[in-house]
């Protein structure tokens, strides 16, 4: 592979350039005991009972930005998402699209930090799969990630859990990963050093999981905080009840967002927790949140309360807004 | 959705219409009691302790051919992996990769044969992602599926495990998807009624796992037979001879490889299973095959020798050809 610095679409058809490129660019940097980029199918050391299985794919645009870049979003999302059910996330599976002419250097460069991402949440790529796809296709590389978790007890997290009183936290400012994306992109003559808040949520939901009054967790990704409160409403019949002034959203990130006409609460988030947690038990969540490097801003932001499936925001002017679900808005990819 | 018969980049955007996009297709083509499309992760019931998982990308172009579709296909590919590793297909997470503009009305056809491979397949599709990429990416459709399966009795297959003397069965004639996508591409000004061989090779996976000569078994996918033969040289440092008169392959398929100029040993099949067996093994293993609607066309086509970590065809002319992985060359996108 020396000679070639550029991703062919020879690299894809099963023969040696793509032993190669396997060898000298996934294996390298995502070696672990368990992984055999020669086997299809790989066994697990499971034994306990309750496992967890997610998936995810990642198409963002700029592929790097302040904060992360595509491959270490590609762990962390999987990795939250096992988080918040309640999992201990333990093996990953890994699926690349990478268009023809891509540079192996940035390949190399996003591999090695989505394996230090994996290191660092604890989770190992025992599995994977690459595809080359022509020029113009594939928007330079795509990733799935599908995870497997294990829950160490029995847990009963769901969204059918939550009870009008309900408390709802978030572990921290909104909106950072998808300003930091925008702004990445360029289009729009801004710049500025927002750093996307893209990280493993895990010691954050573990953090809570011993509290009694947890109902539910969830990451507020594509669709944001909103979309979490929209769909807390739809599923319990309840009302969802948001505090703007409550919400963490740093200065930079409402000024980007009012100046390109984004509401924060639609912005992906790749760090945050949303929690909704019975009241007995929100200040103690809140203190172990707190406790952690990455909760200091968490907060009590909402409520949950008899209604009719309704998420509604009560601004700062004491006034009542309806928190829908996104439309026809076709919203940058973050995520 | 009624209004709107193509993919938007709304569809992607975590809101209504993505919402819409999965209920009215994904979930109503996969509904079964695990998926639930609203939660991130879903406990799996797997009681046993050999947890198996693998992992597959697709992007064959078309993605209707005869034969199958890149739907089916998706689950194949993955089943496959599982039931060549011994195990049986139980879970699948399923990424879909939609390009802007692409038609609801084929994606829907597309997620229904996918639905009923799966259902043929005895497997379950539990976990999935939905993106949607700008119309110019991404080909239509990408799919990725990460398999989860479970041996019922601790099995020793592998590479390594294989012998001098094992001898090298295939389930039947190579080459059939290969040639099908192709002839579908439409390039070539050539037609014909060659179906692909696309379909579940559980049944015949699981015909061998009694014997205990079975050494290892893999499915012919990317890079075809001559890459398994290859692959097994380089692993275990014996050579592995194929003799050319006794592959099976089907005269259309023949007569399009000379047309076309490709070697149907590198040409993908996916329904196809490679087994290497203890020569005690070979004659039960191959009537255990022909006893099966997939296997009447199963053959003994070659042998491991002590050697030099070649790959060896003897010609039908008594000739000896090096059996070589694909280098740079870039065939066309099968699966």
């Amino acid at each position: 592979m020396s000679h070639e610095r550029r991703i062919l679409l020879a690299h894809g058809n099963g023969g040696r350039f793509m032993r190669e490129l396997i060898d000298q660019v996934f294996a390298r940097h995502l070696a672990n005991p368990l992984l055999d980029t020669r086997t299809d199918a790989v066994t697990l050391a499971l034994p306990e009972p309750e496992i967890v299985f997610t998936t995810d794919g990642f198409t963002v645009q700029p592929l790097e930005f302040p904060g992360g870049d595509i491959g270490s979003l590609a762990v962390h999302g999987t990795v939250n998402d096992l988080a918040v059910a309640g999992a201990t996330p333990l093996y990953l599976a890994l699926n690349a699209f990478i268009e023809e002419g891509f540079e192996i250097e940035r390949l190399d460069r996003i591999v090695a930090s989505l394996a230090r991402a994996a290191q660092q949440a604890g989770v190992r790529v025992v599995a994977g799969d690459t595809k080359v796809v022509p020029r113009g296709e594939g928007g330079g590389i795509y990733f799935a990630t599908t995870g497997v978790g294990r829950r160490t007890r029995p847990l009963q997290l769901g969204i059918d859990r939550i009870m009008p009183g309900d408390r709802i936290l978030v572990s921290g400012p909104i909106g950072d990963h998808g300003i930091a994306v925008l702004l990445a992109r360029g289009d729009f003559g801004l710049s500025g050093d927002v750093r996307s808040d893209a990280a493993s949520v895990l010691p954050l939901a573990q953090a809570l999981l011993a509290l009694p009054g947890l109902r539910f967790m969830r990451d507020p990704t594509r669709g944001g905080l909103a979309t979490v409160a929209h769909e807390i409403a739809q599923s319990t019949g309840l009302d969802a009840w948001l505090d703007q002034a409550s919400i963490p959203v740093r200065d930079a990130i409402r000024a980007a967002c009012e100046m390109l006409g984004y509401d924060p609460l639609y912005l992906a988030s790749e760090g945050r927790v949303v929690a909704v947690i019975a009241p007995e038990d929100a200040d103690a969540a809140l203190a172990a949140w707190r406790a952690l490097p990455g909760g200091t801003e968490a907060a009590l932001i909402g409520e949950v309360v008899a209604g009719t499936a309704r998420g509604v925001l009560r601004t700062e002017l004491r006034g009542e807004r309806m928190v829908n679900a996104l439309d026809n808005v076709p919203l940058p990819r973050m995520c």
